[in-house]
């Protein structure tokens, strides 16, 4: 069982366009940078950095919205995520790193890979692909929406967290709870920016199967096989938009691949940093 | 806004068959019988039971392994639903009845009407067709198994309903936490037997396209339009199976109808009790 640090301790802020990115950044060695999807938090990585050890640089960020970073009123498209990951490479000088993106993060892996390989020499990309039905994303949209509320008490956070993600294991749940959460007037509330959220939801349907037939790095693709977000028929879709990229699917896991099943993705991103020029 | 029950003061007991069977029976006139779905209860139905007032005699029922219901060790497939709901219809004398069935009540009201139309005058089926794809049914078995858990108090059990079902409105939630959980040494725990609840899952696995394309009484067919159990093609293969039936779709509901839309649950209702012969 790996240590679970679930401290804020070394957390600290990288200024990047106008935004402070709260990063974490551990290790030494090739650089992994870990994006988190939409409403998460660098926290989501803690069991995968474990798993990987002091033998890569692991660089965890709190995207634009998320977490203890920046909230701009605007700005929570591909291009403004992407420029952010773009940025922080070049600002950390870890470049050309591996870039293994969630969700959201997946997203911005991709489209960051596709407008410049010099700065992303590999993509795994967990659990989001082009060709997601608008319908998944009108029910993610209305979700989300509705994890803006106040939280009686952190027990109450620890259940909401437990309701929504049914596969999450405890140890994640408790992450969830201290990474994601503040406690503020009349009781707890998510870090993660409402209105931002939205507009990232909203960012989420410009399809981007454009920068994924592009992508010239190599790009491991991953599926949760009890995902409600990626469905066969998207996974196989892209499947054929690029059949030279690796494409894994995980029995038993759905979306929240990186709490979910953090060996193995700590294993496809070690491949990667083997894999990639 | 209707009065919301909420109490357990007028429950009573039916046995049917070797099972004790606990409902809620109200008003007088026309009979609807209310089946809650997977790990729900009667109190369910409580604020569409409100909208509909008196003039309707509502039947509504903790199904076997649920709620306050008797649990045999065995016996959660179509037979056993169904010949529990039709032993109640007799039991009760108030057949021919109307049925109101949402998700796994759903498939045992429009079952029971396939096979004994002379106990059942009409179904309102809500988000549960045949044709639901194996991996829907996957998911959702991994989720009946997550909700197997002790709670430490009521707070985390209303934030777990929250999470698990993100578009309910508080009253439903409320009502969630009074009817379906207990409180026992150590905590809380569902009421719906967790072994029960995986037969269950098991027994929707046997499709009912057969009983969907035999039924000969007048069904009408609700979709959550956000619904992730019931998939747009799954809802237009049913219509294509019995194009004769009245089909609707909510829109900005998603599997939880009878609690997201009690007053559009209804007044479907109403129409079927006036237009069923």
């Amino acid at each position: 069982m790996p240590e679970h640090p679930e401290t804020l301790a070394d957390l600290r802020t990288v200024r990047v366009g106008g935004t402070e990115l709260c990063v974490r950044d551990r290790g030494s060695g090739p650089a992994v940078v870990l994006l988190h999807g939409t409403t998460g938090s660098l926290g989501v990585w803690d069991a995968v950095v474990a798993h990987l050890g002091g033998a890569v640089r692991t660089v965890a960020v709190d995207q634009r919205g998320h977490g203890r970073s920046g909230r701009p009123a605007s700005g929570y498209g591909a291009d403004e995520y992407t420029a952010d990951l773009l940025g922080l490479i070049a600002e950390l000088d870890c470049g050309p790193a591996v870039v293994c993106g969630h969700s959201l993060g997946a997203r911005n892996g991709v489209v960051a890979a596709a407008r410049e390989p010099a700065a992303v020499r590999g993509v795994v990309a967990l659990d989001y692909t082009p060709f997601i039905e608008r319908r998944v994303l009108d029910e993610l949209e209305a979700r989300v929406r509705g994890g803006d509320r106040v939280f009686a008490s952190a027990e109450e956070v620890a259940g909401y967290i437990r309701g929504r993600y049914p596969l999450m294991p405890e140890d994640a749940v408790r992450r969830r709870v201290a990474y994601g959460y503040t406690r503020e007037a009349g009781g707890y509330r998510a870090l993660a920016d409402p209105a931002a959220m939205v507009r990232t939801v909203e960012g989420l349907r410009r399809d981007f199967a454009e920068e994924t037939r592009a992508v010239a790095v190599p790009v491991t693709l991953v599926r949760g096989a009890l995902s409600r977000l990626v469905s066969p028929d998207a996974f196989a879709a892209t499947r054929r938009l690029r059949p030279d990229l690796r494409a894994v699917e995980l029995p038993g896991v759905d979306h929240y691949v990186p709490e979910e099943a953090p060996e193995r993705v700590a294993g496809l991103i070690r491949e990667m940093v083997g894999a990639a020029p």
